[in-house]
């Protein structure tokens, strides 16, 4: 399935801070930790653990520019 | 001043896509190449240019997850 | 690729308002019709014409709720 | 009051995930069920309930595209 | 309608940068200028123009904080 | 470090809604009370608490218009 969704960065989950509804993600990658909040059934439905490889995926339009 | 915002990638301009109200820009991080979509303002009143050194930045509720 | 995006909506490309960086593409689904704003560029990669057979794709956290 | 919102979808309330700050709700539609995260305290002042007849609000920014 | 966003700010259109897809609206509010991007189709429709009285509309998941 | 995020609202903490994941905060601006969800995470690095000064951070592209 191709997607417009154009960021795709990969890594491990690295934490997890459970929730009743949503989750926050911690996703270690080679360009730092990148932190995701998804729902708590999305997290139980990915089975997703520590240490597993996952994607964290962002659409251009959620990122914005920082410059020193 | 710091920010609840929880995601900030460094990286150098790759490339732009000019636009009239809103444009792309493509970053190049150690984790890949990011894309992003600001305002044509934004894109003036930061002098960004190709080379340029910023940092991508995202809120957590914006970063999904995917599992192969 | 498993992911925590929750909404998937079937449809059919209905019409594109192209622009230089990023355009608007109409779907029409089951439910009426959807509008999604992607990247000029992610238009261009996914070859989306109108016609085309595609899925709307939201995440959770950015669908609100109205009650009549 | 007219909005530049684009995207309402038709529903009834299928369940509800609670949750201290935020909570899931999940929307039975003609297109599938559909998933929002709102705030507890719009959850409450809404009155939502199982069953209700509501809709789905999202932003086209928001909205991405999926292609098989 | 009532509806789970719950950031609604009143203001007056101050300027619009048009655009064939979308454009940004800059509103003039008790707080200072607000910056929107919607879809150029949602501008024509709802027949925006400069001193309109108008209110700028957010999902509280998309409001970030920022500390000195 | 310049922004291409072109909305901040000043304003003080009104009110914390705690949660495990994610928190929802109330900011008192001159343009009325405005509601942000962070993760508990950034509430608890950036030590907020009620009457603390802080700004409201928006994305242009996540702000909608509404007419009466």
């Amino acid at each position: 399935m191709a997607t417009s969704l154009r960021n795709h960065v990969k890594g491990k989950v690295k934490e997890i801070v459970p929730g009743p509804a949503v989750c926050e993600v911690e996703i270690e990658t080679s360009a730092g930790t990148l932190s995701s909040v998804i729902t708590a059934r999305s997290l139980q439905e990915l089975g997703l653990k520590v240490g597993d490889e996952v994607r964290a995926v962002v659409k251009s339009t959620e990122v914005g520019i920082e410059k020193p």
